[in-house]
């Protein structure tokens, strides 16, 4: 490496890569014991049936061992890429297996079709806010993200026609639209039914592409979201799945399904970037997935983090003073705090891990430097009476700052009407 | 994806995505039973410990299976990372854990080390020929490669340090010099002692980082290697290393040991890349390196490779005709074959599937469209008698080209002085 390398200054000067980073030393202090931490999007693994997943990995290795030792093809296992196919169908899709490759998880399918797709310079748009890692992944091709606000019902369409339109009319070259419908990390929204049909109608009116990453679909509380966008538009819609949500993140192991044209160079891409995922667990995750109740498993999961999520949403309303509102989610891991408009949680957090509760600030999930008043909450990994904990110890370093602006003169008294949004506003519900 | 979009355009007229393309569907067809595959490079995972296996796989689960089944570090397990250590300490290098990061095989090493330091444009060097994966890795940054002259005691210095010195004079920025030193990737040979101590030096002069790859390093014959090239120069080589030829490829664990200004921005690289490496797999490699006789399987495993190297060697000393020589590697997986000048490996192929023998045709090792005459035999996999089978195929389609040759009046009589490399010049061992 030499000191003019374009790397180098690229990430010795760039926000991504800070963010990164931060976040990385924010969940290493966060994973200390006293901490709690609603910071991290781990799935809880210990509710998972040990004694299934050994008793799995034993067939393999009895019935296929020196295979699933040994390398596999670019595309993945076929046996495996049929049963994510009839996952799928669970949501309205119907594919072949020869459609879909199988990734190092979703962030793989991310940094592969960032790179198939993106030059420096070109525009992607993402819901605002978005997943980090999705940002990560696109900010390696040094690409602009557009952000299209969130609000209750998801990704506002008329937003994003809007937006665009002005690209468009700036002759900007748009990629792709990145969106997560369903309880969407960070914000933890679902899209309604009624607007996934316009969002799909107003991509293909643009030309754009849509990436839809699916990882919380199957985790709903109070039923299944609408069906997806793949479903609506099989040409338009390149879709990302993951085990990592439904079974385990250890394994990793995502898939994305895409019409033939992109299939065929993703496999390129992805025997370039690791010749192949693991035929082992790929192995261990197709008898998963044939031969065993996974849907009992995903049920006690569900269940899980309902009571999770309970538990974050009663403690909010309790304990977090009136100023600050936040999301509902009716599924996945996330809940989307919005604090008064002159708290920067960023700034916050400091004292929060002094407080031992830890969170991460909403700036992380925007490319632009938007988000500095939110947070986002995880209520997937701590059990709910540690949960109720978080949120006392978080209320208390809330308040103490809603002290020091007021009696600073910085902020009306909290009987007054919030700063910013109204009642229709991204926030407002509570 | 557009029409116009470069990616398309790269990889519709692009020679290397071809070659993994053509390679593709040869693996696809040497799998077929009735075929003698001598093309690819896949370790014999059947002379594995599977109870060994299956015990350190119980062992994972039972004693930390939430934290195996759940996301990791994106540099790594610490634990394996100390390990991989200890294996390098086998081969002169004294390093920390700290330097290492744990990578989905070699394979992911070498596209983000290209990310991290190419820019369209820039030149790599490497060996002529070179590792079929690295070239499609490196092509995915547009880079040029140079390939620098290989023999029977490795890569030349002398031609190396002239290549060097032409790409100064022209201003031309060399990005790294990519090396497999032991038991090389296609060609079998390895770098002598001296030329090691020279390469190390004349990279030095020139400013040029070095990759040194080697999964082979361990699997020696008639003994070690001499020390690696990072043991010589810790600031100025990157090593990679995998046990997908000690242990297994189907875990997808690699690793990269560098200086820290590159183990941290690697960090940041791999976690967009894909998070993290699968915590499970990780945790088995590091249990079967340090709990259990690994030196034991490596051993067998030797074993194994030496029995079918002399099949192939002495098979090849049997039925080829003169015109014909090749390298005698002392370890590793393969052997490279010189046909006379006017034999097209490629060419050839099809003739030889139809005889049910198949090769890895010379081009494909190459960025710059050498190579034709050349093809790579691998001895790894196939048991010693199906060697001698194929080699007897080979010989046989080998000889009708060369009558054929002789019949239109393209070649010399076997009697003569084959044509080009002289006794000194490479592949003129036998």
């Amino acid at each position: 490496m030499r000191a003019d390398d374009p790397f180098l200054s690229r990430y010795a000067h760039g926000t991504r890569a800070m963010t990164a980073s931060e976040i990385r030393a924010l969940f290493a202090v966060a994973a200390r014991p006293e901490i709690v931490s609603l910071a991290g999007g781990m799935p809880f693994t210990a509710a998972l049936p040990f004694d299934v997943v050994g008793d799995v990995m034993s067939e393999v290795l009895a019935h296929e061992g020196p295979a699933a030792l040994q390398y596999g093809g670019g595309q993945g296992d076929p046996r495996l890429r049929e049963v994510l196919v009839d996952l799928m169908r669970h949501e309205g899709i119907h594919a072949s297996g020869g459609d879909v490759v199988v990734t190092a998880g979703s962030q793989q399918a991310l940094d592969l079709l960032a790179r198939m797709f993106c030059d420096p310079g070109d525009v992607i748009v993402a819901e605002g806010p978005s997943y980090v890692g999705a940002l990560s992944a696109f900010s390696q091709y040094q690409v602009q993200v557009c952000h299209v606000p969130l609000d209750d019902a998801g990704l506002d369409p008329d937003k994003l026609s809007n937006e665009l339109d002005r690209l468009s009319r700036e002759g900007q070259r748009v990629k792709f639209l990145y969106t997560v419908p369903n309880f969407h990390n960070p914000a933890g929204v679902t899209l309604t039914d009624e607007r996934r049909d316009r969002i799909v109608e107003i991509a293909r009116r643009y030309d754009v592409l849509i990436l839809e990453d699916n990882p919380y679909g199957m985790l709903g509380f109070e039923g299944d979201p609408p069906t997806t966008l793949r479903a609506r538009d099989a040409d338009n819609v390149v879709y990302l799945g993951t085990i990592s949500k439904t079974f385990c993140p250890g394994l990793r192991v995502g898939w994305v399904l895409a019409p033939p044209a992109i299939t065929e160079r993703l496999v390129l891409l992805k025997e370039a970037a690791d010749l192949c995922s693991s035929n082992f667990a790929q192995a261990v995750a197709y008898r998963y997935f044939a031969e065993y109740p996974w849907q009992q498993t995903l049920k006690s999961l569900r269940d899980v983090y309902r009571e999770r999520r309970d538990a974050l949403l009663d403690s909010l309303s309790e304990d977090l003073p009136p100023e600050v509102t936040w999301t509902r989610p009716q599924g996945g891991f996330y809940v989307w705090v919005r604090l008064p408009e002159r708290l920067d949680a960023k700034a916050m957090l400091a004292k929060a891990i002094t407080a031992r509760v830890a969170y991460v600030p909403g700036g992380s999930f925007f490319a632009d430097g938007q988000g500095s008043s939110f947070l986002r909450l995880s209520y997937c990994f701590p059990p709910p009476d540690r949960i109720r904990e978080g949120v006392r110890r978080l209320a208390g370093v809330v308040e103490e700052e809603l002290d020091l602006l007021r009696a600073l003169g910085g902020l009306r008294a909290p009987t007054d009407e919030p700063d910013g949004a109204g009642p229709a506003g991204w926030g407002g519900v509570q």
